[in-house]
């Protein structure tokens, strides 16, 4: 088969590129780092959004919407917070352009200055807190369980399409809690709510684990996080959740009257996904055909294609798919029937191919006589021959085995790939030569986690939630240790 | 019963003021002009755009996403588009905030200003054509129907909740066409769409019509709109869809080779509505009690009481309730069942009458005993006892009524407020006096139509689509006339 871009191998970022490009996810646009997702590629954020939101809803999370404006001064309240944003912040300034006076089209408008600049929002922690402070005056206002679907725009400097741009889509969960105890109960319930839609609806595994106190988010006491093994060996933080503790009910002064009367701080968390998870969907699961999507988020999961040289042989086959088409659809299944005639068959395959649909069905005059289909898996690229029989039923169990075959291939992956190492040489050498996880000793000291960083280029991704206790000696200092913790090469 | 808010009659502004503030719609943010969505005000919204892009995808349309900024000289390309907006931009002119040398928090980073300044989108036809360019060569990338969800920015000095704020959420579509006939009818097309929605979902009755061209929209050739009359006898645009022309391809250089193998500028629309609709459906139906909605958009449908004295009485409506409400689900009637102990049932009462909850049901131990309920409506306050026997399908019939009679109840006051006037001192007494429609003549002009504006605040509304002709006398001019035009006092 004609490969029309570049493979895995000969150059793994390039790669990807070409999957995004040409499998029509998204492109770059006239403003620098922000992106234009196009129709198919939005069409699988719209099936990410659907289930997130189906589970948010169902953990008891209600939507609502805040501003995309954040003074500049709300920023500056929660030091850490400001810290972790300032650098990377879209600032408006004015409201207004006029006709330039030397005839130069408009220009700002020198009198229409903002008394305070606004900030496009890059997280709404303080903005939402802001206005929390008026929805709480007692125990009995709390918990709030809200979540934001928003963009958000952080000025990085590098940027790539889905896995870092200035303007991204993502989810913003803002929760008050009356004590700490349900407020870490939260964070951990919407981590494992990240990590459960990752490994059923992405087919990606993922590690949950904490970040050392260096990888916290802004403003966090603890940030939760699920950690995912591109086939590249290198590690992506595919969602976080923040166990917050006072800090910004102290910064914005947000109390509540208690069950003992007394005034007390509220309880924060936050927590986050965004259209990163496209490019991890990508890049888990796609090969160098082109994109290979799990049936869950497959904007197209079935598509059928006539072969035929005569009108009266199209029409004996539109008439008999039109039939499994209904069939389909009943069972919630999302099937295309390209009978473009415009288009030859071979280049349609091609076309499905590389746009990852699941199920490939090709149906000839020949087929129809026999009372058959041939169907096609992405997956494998296996080929089987299926009665037209209680078809609609074949198809959803080859859906639901596609979407467990591409999970327990990642799976395999994501273990073969992470590796004990216990001494810095090696440490080295595997992260050059096979990247992947590293499981090593850490002294728990961030000068040493900023030294590793340094020579190796590897950061601790997570201290994993069911870590065993073991003691050992740190792999760069030797210090004495009590766990390993996951060292990678990240995105 | 005790009455927390302001009458209509009393002040009307207050009024909506109120019933946003009390049902937990909406309030201010620290932002000027920036709204926050409460939860349950978001909740109709995301029934709005649920029902919205179902439409929209059964008319053939995909969602994409296009940046939020638009690079400033983007809106000069386009003459009459940059006049229209340029008023009121927010411009972002930096990207970085540093530490105040001089200790005072953070402030703008001189040195991280923007070579081209970014307006936060107030619409983006100019970006998005900046894009089509590159997605379209051949009439065989003809038509593009795209529509986007996003949130946009005119800084408007008067604000107010949903009818007006400087940060809205809309939808806008953007297609693409081969010829002008094509893109009319996708114009006009578009309109019934949000005519349908406006009438079967919102209960809401709708003109439709075309703008003069004072009011079309910056860069338009023709505009359509939808036009409701709120109870106070102000109109109010509920939708536009505009015919574009060439204008857009032109400015950004689209052009297309058409069958005939010549090269062609690509015709456009664009059409949106926005959360002003919530305020729309608020001032369509709510009465002095607070809100009442539609049961197509209510977040709750049927709010179920229990009224109880005793544990054992209540734990014996929470049995029999459980079975009605698994009921109601298999018909996705959204239901409520209100068994918190620490509200007596009169607030309970009260506030789902203040929430426009469709249907209310109570139950107590006698209604137990002999198999029934009490069932209020929210649009009538009408009261019916009903038997628990096919509950769930009295239910249904009775939300179905309930949309017809809202729907019913708006279109007769509608049509009792509009009026034929033929002379100017009526004109103006009608709109002092009564308000509503005033179906007049018009001499055709721009100048006649900007006098009649500021001498009685009045606009024309539209040219509705179904005018008959009819020989007049311009009301003002006394000029002849050729059909009658909408005038009326408008949001």
């Amino acid at each position: 088969m004609a490969k029309s871009f570049t493979t895995r191998e000969e150059n793994y970022s390039q790669w990807y590129n070409d999957i995004v490009k040409k499998a029509d996810l998204a492109e770059n646009s006239a403003v620098r780092g922000c992106m234009v997702i196009k129709p198919y590629g939005y069409a699988i954020w719209e099936k990410m959004q659907r289930a997130l939101d189906d589970m948010f809803k169902e953990t008891g999370h209600v939507n609502a919407y805040f501003p995309i404006f954040i003074p500049k001064s709300f920023l500056s309240r929660e030091a850490s917070h400001v810290e972790g944003f300032a650098k990377e912040c879209a600032v408006v300034t004015h409201y207004r352009l006029i006709n330039d006076p030397e005839g130069n089209g408009v220009v700002v408008d020198p009198e229409a200055k903002l008394e305070e600049e606004l900030i496009v929002r890059p997280t709404s922690e303080t903005i939402i807190w802001d206005t929390y402070k008026n929805w709480i005056q007692s125990y009995r206002d709390l918990p709030i369980l809200c979540n934001q679907w928003a963009n958000v725009v952080r000025w990085e400097m590098r940027t790539r399409l889905f896995l870092r741009t200035a303007e991204f889509l993502w989810q913003e969960g803002h929760t008050a809690h009356a004590t700490r105890e349900e407020a870490v109960e939260e964070t951990e319930k919407m981590l494992r709510v990240y990590a459960d839609f990752a490994e059923k609806f992405m087919a990606m595994p993922v590690i949950k684990g904490v970040k050392t106190p260096n990888e916290r988010f802004a403003g966090a006491e603890d940030t939760y996080c699920i950690e995912a093994l591109m086939q590249d060996g290198k590690a992506l933080q595919a969602g976080t959740s923040h166990f917050l503790g006072q800090n910004f009910a102290k910064a914005f002064d947000v109390k509540f009257l208690n069950k003992e009367n007394q005034q007390e701080y509220v309880w924060a968390t936050s927590w986050g996904v965004s259209t990163r998870l496209i490019g991890a969907l990508i890049m888990s699961h796609s090969d160098d055909n082109g994109l290979v999507l799990p049936p869950k988020l497959a904007p197209i999961q079935v598509v059928i294609i006539p072969i035929y040289k005569t009108d009266e042989q199209r029409a004996a086959i539109t008439e008999k798919v039109n039939d499994l088409v209904a069939k389909l659809k009943i069972k919630n299944i999302s099937v295309k029937y390209d009978d473009d005639d415009s288009k030859r068959s071979g280049w349609k395959f091609n076309e499905y191919e590389l746009k990852g649909v699941p199920v490939r069905i090709a149906i000839g005059p020949r087929d129809l006589e026999n009372n058959q289909v041939e169907i096609a898996r992405r997956d494998t690229f296996e080929k089987i021959t299926a009665s037209f029989n209680d078809l609609e039923n074949t198809i959803e169990k080859l859906l639901v085995d596609i979407q467990e075959n591409i999970y327990n291939r990642a799976l395999k992956f994501r273990e073969e790939n992470i590796r004990k190492v216990d001494n810095w040489d090696e440490f080295i050498s595997i992260l050059d030569e096979k990247a992947g996880f590293v499981s090593a000793h850490w002294d728990g000291t961030p000068e040493t986690e900023e030294k590793i960083k340094e020579l190796s280029k590897a950061t601790i991704r997570c201290i994993p939630f069911d870590n065993p206790e073991e003691e050992g000696k740190c792999v760069l200092t030797g210090k004495p240790s009590k766990q390993r913790v996951l060292f990678a090469r990240a995105y």
